[in-house]
């Protein structure tokens, strides 16, 4: 077999066999099959696409590229939630502790975050104390026994995704769904949950930006999944504003408590719910979607969600009094109210740039090496569909700043973000579609 | 500027300025801009082609990445014939001096052949003697005074087509006309003649195997060669079997000579004619097509061809007497007649093979390092549209064996690569138009 007859074959739109994958993602992740190869292959597949089968074999080989996590001695049902990635979504923070309170366990392993969207890690690192340089064996115990257990990457999962990745990247071949599709589930498939629920983003501030890319790719991942033998749940989830009114590390894992307080933000709180409620349907914990919602509301009431929230913390050597005292959690030295000039009813939040001025405020990672203030970032007050006056608040910046101002072209990029009419917009939908 | 922005650009289908392909060609001869990244650019062309505009920047760009070879110091008009290369193809033999006896200049830079089609070098080195390792000087005082000159590849004549042409050798991305068109004229614009003949080849045994890619590319060229301000000509011509009957180096060097001797197969010698008679109507030595060919005739009938062919020969070290006394090339110890046991209309002959069958004669270079055998051959009795019966003499198989036999899977392959019919099949065109 040569590499070179791959590529050909794929140029001329034909279909690769699961060995000719295998062999290529064999030879690429040991280096026998260089670079230039591989990205004239990736852009063939950008314009002739793969079909499911070989989407499907592309995920396997690169799941079985390096180790898979074994999560079979933990008994109970071991689920995933994964987000394509939005600005403001903490939701990973209150869906694991419902999820732990119905005895459901996430054994997540998670990198930090970079660019616009912050990581799971970062936020939870707003705790003091809280790291995610565990052993594997604390990691196994604690999902057995908590329900909820995170750690940095550690093992070598999906190497062949990762360097493929790394090629795509520089190479203008990320744009495929069968690519983002594999790339994405090979490296799910590998982190051994049976149950895996996706948080398909759609919107200006998501990866995809219509809805149509959301679904195929929903559509494309849920097909691997379950040809992969899994339980498979896609949410098409709105990113044409930032989610919930917090965007920043602390501060999101304030409104995560709050949520799990019952007091979170409608939009935030409605998309927990819709997640939770699918694990609980899928499991076969609820039966129908009603019974799952009032299910979820017992646990927020008697605070069984909060308390697992607290023992995830602590067990990760983090101040668990912070979860049922949030004041105590990082705060910025300064809060300015952002108030607009104009009039009218909000139509657009540009998500990205309200990402990025969270970023600017040092609540984001540009490059891998950069150190992040969990303090700081941004509470909208004023969203999609509301009526603004001039001088009216838009959103809280929290900031610390030697020269005690925020910087000014922070602020200014975020009222830019902000488009108004004159008409009242349609209401964004939340929920654009679940696929299973 | 960054090279993924140029990728994106292809990619999305737009053309490039000629800034910017200035930029990519400059920064990938100088290793600033790494092969995986050219080799998803070239797959993006490969899908979305290049405009006339981009192909004529390309071009410019890898003309301009090495040497320019200066033949302004040589009185009269420099000519250049190229042909895209075929079996049996010894044009070039004798076209260069029969241009020579009408004082048009043939300086010729060339590496060795590889694969089924031998090299012009190859052939030129029957002759007892001749070598091309010569001096710049020698070569131009060459030019100069015998009018025809051919060097070994000593200067770096466009090195950006080397190291593209190389990395889309091994990513499937050589089948684009644009990319073909550019890397055949990079290298003719940077030889330095004003006029320039192409010699496109279509049919089974060729690069381009129908006549509307074969036109294509010949368009493709003679735009670019015009916008660079060179005269044009291109001769489409036919590659369904191989060109007049010898195949094989010493073997070709005595159909050319017997040509310019006025004894010549049909089609070989129409083709010279065809070929020679454009570079005197376009450089104005000859007015109509028909007296072109009767001024050739008499240099045929005078052996002002021969003659030069001759000098040429000796300058370059050869034996000249060879041009004279062809017996003198070098024979093969054994010839064996090849018969057929079909009966029928010879409908076709598979180029390629026959090509292949000499070369596993020893007569061609399946690797840069392999030593070729002057002598080896074969020589078709019998072409499309000939009727034979069983045991009819299809060619003569010239080899030098130990064991007295020849390669026994040569012989078949030769025997497979004839087609027949019962009924005559149409007359093949030789020369399927002219473009310029």
């Amino acid at each position: 077999m040569r590499m070179y007859d791959l590529i050909m074959k794929k140029r001329n739109g034909e279909a690769l066999t699961a060995e000719e994958i295998h062999y290529m993602i064999d030879g690429y992740t040991k280096g026998e099959i260089p670079d230039y190869q591989m990205s004239a292959f990736t852009m063939a597949v950008y314009f002739r696409g793969m079909n499911e089968e070989e989407t499907y074999h592309l995920t396997m080989e690169m799941a079985n590229s390096g180790e898979l996590l074994d999560l079979s001695d933990i008994p109970g049902i071991k689920v995933d939630k994964h987000s394509t990635g939005g600005v403001g979504d903490k939701t990973s923070l209150a869906v694991m502790p419902l999820l732990a309170s119905f005895g459901l366990k996430s054994a997540k392993m998670s990198g930090r975050g970079l660019g616009h969207t912050g990581g799971t890690v970062d936020k939870l690192e707003s705790f003091t104390g809280f790291h995610t340089e565990i052993s594997m064996d604390q990691f196994m115990d604690q999902v057995k026994n908590v329900g909820i257990s995170i750690i940095g990457q550690t093992k070598d999962l999906a190497p062949a995704d990762k360097k493929l990745y790394a090629l795509r990247d520089v190479t203008a071949t990320v744009e495929n769904i069968s690519l983002i599709a594999s790339s994405i589930m090979s490296k799910k498939l590998a982190a051994g949950a049976s149950v895996i629920l996706l948080d398909v983003k759609t919107g200006s501030g998501a990866f995809m930006k219509t809805k149509e890319d959301s679904e195929s790719l929903a559509r494309e991942m849920v097909k691997i999944g379950k040809n992969a033998g899994r339980t498979m749940i896609a949410v098409i989830s709105d990113m044409n504003q930032p989610l919930g009114n917090a965007v920043g590390n602390a501060l999101e894992v304030k409104e995560a408590i709050a949520t799990l307080n019952g007091e979170g933000p409608a939009d935030f709180t409605k998309l927990v719910y819709e997640i939770v409620s699918e694990f609980l349907i899928k499991t076969g914990i609820a039966d129908t979607k009603e019974n799952a919602f009032s299910m979820i509301d017992e646990k927020i009431r008697n605070k069984e969600g909060l308390e697992k929230l607290a023992q995830f913390v602590k067990a990760q050597g983090g101040n668990a009094e912070e979860v049922y005292h949030p004041e105590l959690l990082p705060k910025a030295e300064y809060v300015m109210e952002i108030r607009t000039e104009k009039e009218g009813y909000i139509s657009r939040i540009q998500c990205e740039e309200i990402g990025i001025c969270s970023m600017m405020l040092g609540g984001g990672r540009e490059k891998k090496e950069d150190l992040i203030d969990p303090a700081v970032g941004i509470v909208l007050t004023k969203k999609v569909g509301n009526y603004v006056k001039n001088g009216d608040v838009l959103a809280l910046m929290h900031y610390n700043s030697a020269e005690h101002i925020p910087p000014l072209n922070a602020v200014k990029r975020f009222l830019n973000a902000y488009e108004f009419s004159n008409e009242k917009p349609d209401e964004l939908p939340l929920i654009h579609g679940i696929i299973d």
